[in-house]
């Protein structure tokens, strides 16, 4: 890569930094970018620089906010004794879009990492604690992912939010919906088993 | 994505541009982007937007230069007399990487498309005649892909420099190296077959 420009060797290094871009996929998109109309290409340009700017995110709950209030949080119509524990902004919006959840949210930013050592630090636990108890939360549910890290977290909140007294729920793991057994791997189908429900 | 704010639905939709990148893709570019530190997305977004500034091409050939000069036409120890002609300025890296041609390059930018009605007027064809004369080129060398294209646009050049007296020539088309024949399809198989050469 050392014989392209500099500028263009900049350009593919940002790239990279893509999630599951690796250097062949960079490549391709700053070629690929050479080729957009020089109007375009600094429009894009802007967008990505200005994007923290443009979009912000509500001090209280983690949220995305749109025109810069939280959709969640202000809104008076919302179960505000119910708060939901996502890892990112955007699980909110698949959440959303379920319309089985109208409760309060809460953005933990990170998950605790066993490889990367446990940095329980980095979740936002005094926040979580503090709202719990200034709103009178009845309910956390704790709507992680199905991976390593999400599991330890999940069983972390679950320690440290147990003492509050409301009443603590973790998302169903399962057969997915329209899925077959054959196709379901063998930690999903044992998940299910364990987690089956009277009929 | 009606539900997102505005600002990250222009971004989307502008990631979306990238090659084979689908709307999820750009969805999870646009928020992974939006965990990043401001600086760096301040920095990637403004090595994208100067991109076409920070890097030039030659008005010659159409290649990328380094340092504003043609690191191919300003060679003195470079073949003048070989001309090859390419499809993208990365073809040109490519072929340099293997270290078996030495001669000039010209960048066509485009490709014939059977598909979308030939647009003969948008291959540089004055341009590559011209150097041909005023160079004295013995031979031209046709580096395409092996695309329907590619082909069409090989034929095509093939008609309109033939009057010109110069040597014209073909990148051989066969079986990949280090590849074995139950894994080769049926047309490469049958290009090696036409193609195959003495032993």
């Amino acid at each position: 890569m050392s014989k392209y420009p500099s500028h263009l060797i900049r350009l593919i290094e940002s790239l990279r930094r893509l999630p599951g871009v690796g250097a062949r996929t960079a490549e391709r998109f700053a070629f690929h970018l050479l080729t957009w109309p020089g109007e375009k290409l600094k429009d894009l340009g802007e967008t990505i620089g200005s994007a923290l700017d443009k979009i912000s995110f509500c001090s209280e709950c983690g949220c995305m906010q749109t025109e810069e209030k939280c959709p969640y949080c202000t809104s008076p119509t919302r179960d505000q004794q119910t708060l939901c524990i996502i890892h990112s902004p955007k699980d909110a919006f698949a959440i959303e879009e379920t319309h089985q959840y109208s409760g309060l949210y809460h953005v933990l930013g990170s998950l605790l990492s066993p490889v990367d050592q446990f940095d329980e630090g980095a979740l936002p636990i005094q926040e979580v604690r503090a709202r719990i108890e200034k709103l009178g939360i009845k309910e956390v549910i704790i709507a992680l992912d199905s991976t390593l890290e999400a599991d330890a977290t999940a069983l972390f909140l679950k320690e440290e939010l147990a003492p509050l007294g409301a009443k603590l729920s973790r998302l169903a793991y399962g057969i997915p919906i329209g899925s077959t057994l054959d196709f379901v791997d063998g930690g999903t189908l044992s998940r299910a088993f364990s987690g089956r429900g009277q009929l």
